[in-house]
């Protein structure tokens, strides 16, 4: 394991320090990753799915000491890929300790010999790990429409050695396209409680909202009630995952998961409480930050587009707005190519759905205020291309007809998005 | 005025014969263009609006001896261009003699004085035909935010020389990012009767239903009542311009004008009747024709993909699918890459909100047969490979749910479409 990636975070220009919610500390912690919390382990090899390439990994399981409450969330594709299928059953127990997942091959539309594969993967997991097969879950990311090659499978599982410090080697394990491994983990106090949540996800194409994600595996040590750990997955997983797009399309395999252990030993969280309040808030700023970690390494993106809907006659009509800026392509091409373009941002806005009046819109590029009530404003034009050529590119709308606010993620379109997604299978 | 070009027809691969309907003869006019019908007439010059390139036209006026029955359709988004706002009013009347036309710049989101400037433009054309100001229309395409450049416009009116061949010219002066100019006409004979239609469009970017033409003008010399032509106008949008994405973003200057002048002498058509029949068979016989034109010639396209979906719950979920495929930026980009990646296909229309079971999909690349009740046939990848690289794809989707089909169509996605967009306004 490299020990520089492992500490390092996607996002190395965000500087997050200890975040003060009511009584709460939370606390982003270097290098964290999923198996963070306590008495979580993981680890990964390289099983031949994916080509092979420097240092790939393609086959990891998480493991948890103590059984697990779980939830998850699942792709609205009505393709949905065997693993999902399977998924869908198992956590209707609301109780998991481990899953299996490989890249390269999604094992989506192959039939039932998909579901089958998808079973035996967990089985030959749980074997390994000394766990009932229905306690494990299944996850798979990469081409579709290939079978699981069943064999490298077998004999990649039994090389895997699970460990305290695996987060980032299963992190690593469910790239496909991702340049980055995607990880974070908060420690969180509130009153006499201290518990940590960490997670990993993988992104990079075939991103949109619901879900986002592909996949995003998230764990905590809490003791937690398994209705409010479903409530809470739900709302930070619609402000991050669902707010987040890079090219429009949805995948058949897309799964948020949260596993629960206790191990922290703390009260149990429930619904309405501080510790509720400290552990939504804790979860939403994991999510946000992997979200933003996704939107960030796109594919072929060269940076991260924030979109902020301000003054919204709804939050619906918010979250609208700002997810058709953060997806338009001619928006994404401008933001790419440093061209203040800003009519297309008017544009997607008043296609969007959301109620709009022209003569009211606010416009900013970064700080900078380029259209009042409609109008264009006087504006530097080089300014405001430094402000797209950056690393990040803020985009605020002030609508001026409500209070609602939504913000989205995306980046910027290049070629190089094309020249990946027109090979791919090549 | 290039005689090759006007000959030329923009589908070149695509050859039109007689059309049979019914006791109807539709007959595809070699060369014809929007000025086909009886007494219309047009012309263009080069304003200096659009940055010069050679042979560049930017401003043209369209005009019919006698005065029309005129309906359109017009952008979705609520973000309009002040020619838009111009023309919803003036078309509640039913009526309209020309429109002039610029491109180079969309007189869209310029507030009070954008509407000025469109007023000002029609009197313009207005007094340089010899028209009342309400009788004459006005479209513009181009830059979003940048004010119309009144003294070009003033300066340039004069110098348009209207002819009986000026369509192809009028054609090309609507172009924006457009390569070749669309047009297209039709002889219908029926009966005692015979009545021409034509029409030209601009599309290339900024393409998506509803309405997916930036700019299509239509006219036609039969005699014809104003509610049929409202409603014939509509189906055959439906079924052309409505079924064409290039990149998913809409334009506030989207407009489909038609304007019927008579001058055929033949029966009223109304609806219901064998006239009207073979009317709306031509009319979507050049709005098929156009829309596929702005397909071929999308921004940075190489190739036209057509995508019909068969075999669905109901008309609404077949154009659902049928678009989602032709507009998925994956499928867009496979296709591009000459990419056998079939399973991006089935998750797009997995998405589409169509009901679908995997189980009981085939799916066609041109004539091979892919997949079978959702299961991979083995195939020739060369073949696939061979079908992606002609200039027309053809995607079919059985899903075997029901009777319903629809037809969409697109083009591939291509590096050079980010790099046109990237660098617009530059």
């Amino acid at each position: 394991m490299d020990k520089v990636d492992n500490q390092s975070n996607c996002l190395s220009y965000v500087q997050y320090d200890i975040v003060l919610v009511m009584e709460a500390k939370i606390k982003f912690i270097t290098g964290g990753s999923i198996t963070s919390p306590r008495g979580l382990h993981a680890g990964a090899t390289y099983a031949g799915i994916k080509k092979e390439a420097d240092n790939a990994l393609d086959l990891g399981i998480l493991f948890s000491e103590a059984p697990c409450k779980a939830a998850a969330l699942f792709t609205t594709n009505r393709i949905k890929a065997a693993p999902i299928v399977l998924c869908q059953q198992r956590l209707q127990s609301g109780r998991a300790a481990a899953i299996v997942v490989n890249s390269g091959c999604a094992n989506a539309c192959n039939g039932e010999q998909g579901l089958s594969d998808a079973i035996e993967m967990a089985e030959l997991a749980a074997w390994n790990i000394g766990l009932s097969p229905e306690d494990v879950l299944v996850a798979s990311t990469g081409m579709i429409g290939q079978p699981l090659p069943m064999n490298m499978i077998r004999a990649g599982i039994g090389q895997i050695v699970l460990s305290r410090e695996g987060g980032n080697e299963l992190a690593r394990a469910m790239m496909t396209t991702d340049t980055i491994p995607k990880k974070a983990a908060v420690d969180v106090r509130i009153g006499d409680s201290e518990f940590t949540i960490g997670g990993i996800a993988k992104g990079s194409g075939m991103i949109h909202p619901n879900l986002a994600t592909l996949l995003c595996f998230l764990t905590t040590d809490a003791t937690i009630d398994i209705d409010f750990l479903r409530l809470a997955l739900r709302k930070a997983a619609d402000d991050s995952f669902n707010m987040v797009s890079i090219d429009g399309d949805t995948s058949p395999n897309d799964m948020v998961l949260i596993m629960a252990n206790g191990l922290a030993g703390n009260r149990v969280i429930e619904q309405d409480s501080d510790q509720a309040s400290a552990f939504q808030e804790a979860l939403d700023q994991v999510c946000i930050y992997l979200a933003k970690c996704i939107a960030s390494d796109g594919e072929g993106a060269s940076k991260l587009m924030e979109v902020t809907v301000k003054g919204a006659p709804s939050v619906a009509g918010a979250r609208l707005a700002a997810r058709a800026v953060a997806s338009s392509p001619l928006v994404k091409a401008a933001v790419h190519g440093g061209d203040p373009n800003w009519g297309r941002i008017m544009v997607a806005v008043g296609r969007s759905g959301v109620e709009v009046m022209e003569s009211k819109i606010d416009l900013y590029i970064g700080n900078i205020s380029l259209v009042k009530a409609g109008h264009q404003l006087p504006f530097d034009r080089e300014k405001v291309v430094a402000v797209f050529r950056s690393s990040e590119v803020s985009i605020t709308l002030q609508l001026n007809l409500g209070t609602a606010t939504a913000t989205a993620w995306g980046c910027d379109l290049s070629e190089e998005y094309v020249t990946i997604n027109s090979q791919y299978t090549t």
